[in-house]
């Protein structure tokens, strides 16, 4: 992570830290004698992709800067059961309260980093990227988006205001797809392009001659995207989406798109088992 | 949710709507005029219990509170696929900006609720509890944990302020089960139970000789578990963790436990379908 | 303080700094060189118990992290007239600027510790613990809380979130002690045990009949508080509470009650006169 | 209140209110049926003054907007032991979680307001006003000093930011009464007098002659304040402070002085006993 | 302005209203009756743009939702020297309490609007856009650009994340513009053009060659400017950027650039002249 | 600036970089190597007054506590076209992300300071005081009146709450000047002075004998002044105030007023041209 994602990211895990430690760690304080030292390490309980390392150095780090975080691997590395993230020394007392905080955080970024670096490998053969979705946990979009892109994924838009994707209801308002981009390319900041969703091949054509300049897809079938690819010719910027898994992904990359949008990656991803031992 | 639930998961709400909208909804503002009006139905794609309709009604609220929100059911409801589960009313533009953060919190509300169901409803024949954990989505804690109770799911503690539950790494840093529950006894809040992890039925009896209200026992067979409730014979509340699935959760509970924490509820539950249609 | 108390202190004192200092200390800025040094102390101008210094501490660590703090006491410490709490050492300007803000938390947080321990030490031939109530100051109940226990009381639950008490109000509107205790019991978290307020022996005889765990006897005599004691005969905890004050304490504490709630602790507490001086 | 003074208000009645409930009221949530209605009387339990109506007020409303709050008497009113200060008519289990954080309020406020009238009554006699100081508890400035005014009190400076008050450590870092009160003349706002604190006549002549707008006369005896009061002959502002308590108050304000100030007024009033009875 | 615009600009306005109102407007206090009632106006003392309507408004029904505020016009209204902009009819108290706060708001952004009016009707017989810059006043950035809007400019990108713009640093660092936009290119998200900052004709081929979107001119003469258009032949948008000024706009937009990005509408736009009469 | 400045400053620094970087900032990240360092100037593109250097270093010190930022000058220092104003070292992407916000913090202060100092100058053979008014930037008043402090000015009231000026519309409801002034000494705090606008020798007059202590004299011609200082003959401070330009201020200087205050400062000050070189 960047500074600047870090900075962006100190609020959340401080209410994290606040939302889990209230007042304090009760069952801590009645039995974890104040002068006691540990030596934790942080390990992976299952195969995957490590992602939110500085995050869990944050949380530790919020709570007793006194304590030395010691990571043994960076964001993006494999992870196999047994591997031993990090270790954490200090006072026992600080470590303990921390550690659910810590795991949480890891394990759901790691989860999207796993899943996400799934999909990529499946398409590795050809040129389309895995991009995330909006679809993301309220309040942790960040994070989530951050987790794409360690597991090897690209980011779509990040928000409603950092790129133009008109969708079908957009274009039932606008009164049609022609209508929606013009108005769209007119008066759109230079800066983004003009994204427009799909549902069929007319609508494709009627969306490369409005000037969109890249077009989504929306839940066809492996043949119509195939037919899509060609149609456009490259004109405009393809990406695929809904109704995509692990087992067809790759048959979608094969059609030559150019993007394939997962919302699962961040909406369901599975946590990676990941846990503190002393 | 009660009135107290809804001025806790304001905050949450506001900052999600901030975290999608920022500077403003682009896509919409070039394409949708702004005297445009919709009737949107807000409908399942899939079967499973429904979670968040008072936040999805928050959503629009904060947005425009002009718009009409009629909500058809109430959570805890049925669904199935095409269920229409409420309609919004009113300005185009403004329901198209929230669609996405309602959908977002109502989609893993409902995926929590969903989830912890069909958990519960595995071990109906029996007296078992089915129970969350602190392994929530790290600033969601009180949404989480409301649509565990949705899916007819109870609490554990909220955080490591309101409950007492004594682990491995904190017992060995006490020097034992017996002196860890006694220092607790002693100290605690009157208000409080105290509750000890063990990992065998020596430290079950240990626990329970110790004076400990509650004892979670950490991954062990069914074959132990069965064994650990004759051995507590009702002295004390126990509550099998650890390895729960859908496919052994019965088989858990029919040990005679009280209480079954499964994490998976909050850190791995599957999105439930739902979208906007116009 | 352990740190989680600090952090959970540090936006009360950074708002308490904000509150006074506003846009400037205006009268230092026009009289105080800005390279005049001072070495202050902290000096208690009267007799009782240390509570705060970690507070005084911050406060004056926010304002200018270079001055020099060397507290000579822990907070529980016995102060005498004349004692020497700490010596703050550095910019004369910016200790003046922290001089008040940091006085009024140790005087506040000294004035509980000081009247608890008055409590403390009159029961101190009992096993009666002296707990406190919900009776704080607005926006510092960590605060007050945390200086009871410096004062050797105990807490009682911090919010209606963490510990439950059934009171009249509750009782009426459930439809009578026993029903109330039993709702309570049957779908409360098992974390927690469930307290219930009685205004006499015969519902002291219904809560414990209805399976309560702790109750509470409201304004009774010493009398009826020894009668109670009786009646309980161990299988409830026992609080006392209402009408509490020095005098009274030690005969409450005889009748063999398990507590002593003290709402004065907390709501009346005169400061402890502690000034700083150059 | 004015309108004003609620909107300070109501970031730190938020607080409260967070503070207390937490994740919800488990009692109430457990024992109240949600569709229970009640009507709620705030009743004052000993004599005093009324402040903080509209802050009880504004609890609830926060709460459940649905509540109907009927005050029967406004801040200064005075207050009988079984005064009817306002009933709260609504939903039970709203009313019952918002009771002690209103209460809370209305104790301390109405305590500060009872306290100062007493003051304020034992100089009624005299030219003499009774103000507040700094000593406040911390967060809380706004609420003191305004029940101070409700008292019949008046309010000294808010903060360090809109006052000039030189002391003692300010004039020892200047070099002198007389170079500290020129250094600020010639350069405080135009907006602000210079008061400045004196330990005796020779320091009270040469405060007056360097051009000193108010004089603060530090633990004077009443004797030497009428020397003073002599002594100064209407040039300054006089202000007495220092060890003054309800039996000396009218003799300093016989002195002729023009202020009293007192701090006990806010670091320690006793709670005025006022409870809701249903 | 539209609700998501008013919505972002709430903190902002109760930022500013706290800054001006602090703990209370002690003159209105101490010399309005609070039953005193106005009839204000809102009027234009020079000729200009009004932007910022919304906003007054906003400060005046936090301050009173009482009050009565009655626009006559719109945002990009053209106001003359004694146009009534509005009228704001209830309490005398509140509505001076918020007069100062909502003309600063006023002020400055029809004075942006009023700035950038004339830029665009120095331009408005090309096909040049006035499009503003990062140039803001820091918190305001989203009003600032509003308020460009209202004058009839258009938004560069609102902040570093929602538009890429290599600047010569960013150029130096990747080692040339070839190198710099290919990297951009490869890597972008695919919502996003990629827009390069060149200083001369030969730089700018460069950027054409290397595949930029977009190509900001750097302080070109108008000569140069010309050959660039000349050179682009329309392959990307081309932004006249540095010392445009009144005098020279037309001049640059006849060159046949499609942008011209202008500093001077947010970073020293003059306030126009409104006021408030009673 | 002080300590406390700073301290006030923070949360304003920290918006301006959470409103210029977002969820990050793309070019850099894209095409800025991270290991890359850079060794940067902020240069003064023009002659005037150096303000802000704190704020600059503050923004760097938030993105990266590593970067070394040498300060050359310090607030206040004149500036010439070329001029080397302090050295940034560290990261290069870092420095390129908070350019910027750096700058825009400086070339407002700066340029406030700039023309306050223009102001100060052409008074500085007379008494007057420049002095600025509350018409600021919403949300930076406190850097606003710092600017004009550094620039050789003197600051009037920061709010409504510290400072009382009795305009016309005060003296309206009030029922006429006397009636105001009156109203207000008897019940100010008696840390304040009490000012009161006035439009003619008339008004002037009145204020005086109601016992005004400061006369802000608005709009009136310099031949009016003049009288009024005659008039006034040294019994109130006197601020003429309206329609002061570079142009006059020195004429109005020159009729003995004592203070004269210039809107313009804070609400039209052009931003002095500084930027940043590699």
């Amino acid at each position: 992570m960047t500074r600047l994602d870090l900075l962006a990211a100190e609020p959340i895990v401080r209410r994290a830290i606040e939302e889990d430690l209230g007042q304090g760690d009760i069952t801590t304080s009645l039995t974890v004698p104040r002068l006691a030292r540990a030596d934790a390490r942080i390990v992976s309980k299952s195969a995957g992709i490590l992602a939110g390392i500085e995050i869990a150095r944050m949380v530790f780090a919020i709570l007793d800067s006194r304590l030395m975080f010691e990571p043994h691997l960076e964001d993006g590395a494999r992870l196999e059961q047994g591997t031993v993230i990090a270790n954490v020394i200090g006072s026992a007392a600080e470590i303990l309260s921390g550690e659910r905080v810590a795991l949480n955080f890891l394990q759901r970024m790691s989860g999207i980093a796993t899943l996400t670096s799934q999909y990529v490998s499946r398409v590795s053969h050809t040129k389309a990227r895995i991009v995330d979705t909006r679809k993301t946990v309220p309040g942790l979009r960040c994070l989530d988006k951050y987790s794409v892109r360690v597991g090897g994924g690209y980011n779509h838009r990040f928000g409603l205001y950092d790129g133009i994707l008109i969708k079908d209801n957009h274009i039932a308002a606008a009164g049609g797809i022609a209508a929606a981009v013009r108005a769209a390319k007119n008066r759109a900041p230079h800066t983004l392009l003009v994204e427009v969703e799909v549902r069929n091949l007319d609508e494709l054509k009627e969306a490369i001659e409005s000037g969109a300049d890249a077009v989504l897809l929306d839940n066809m079938s492996v043949q119509t995207l195939s037919e899509a690819v060609q149609l456009a010719a490259g004109r405009v910027v393809l990406e695929a989406s809904g109704g995509i898994t692990l087992d067809n992904v790759a048959q979608v990359a094969e059609t030559g798109v150019d993007l394939i949008s997962v919302g699962a990656l961040t909406h369901s991803p599975p946590a990676l088992d990941i846990s503190m031992e002393f």
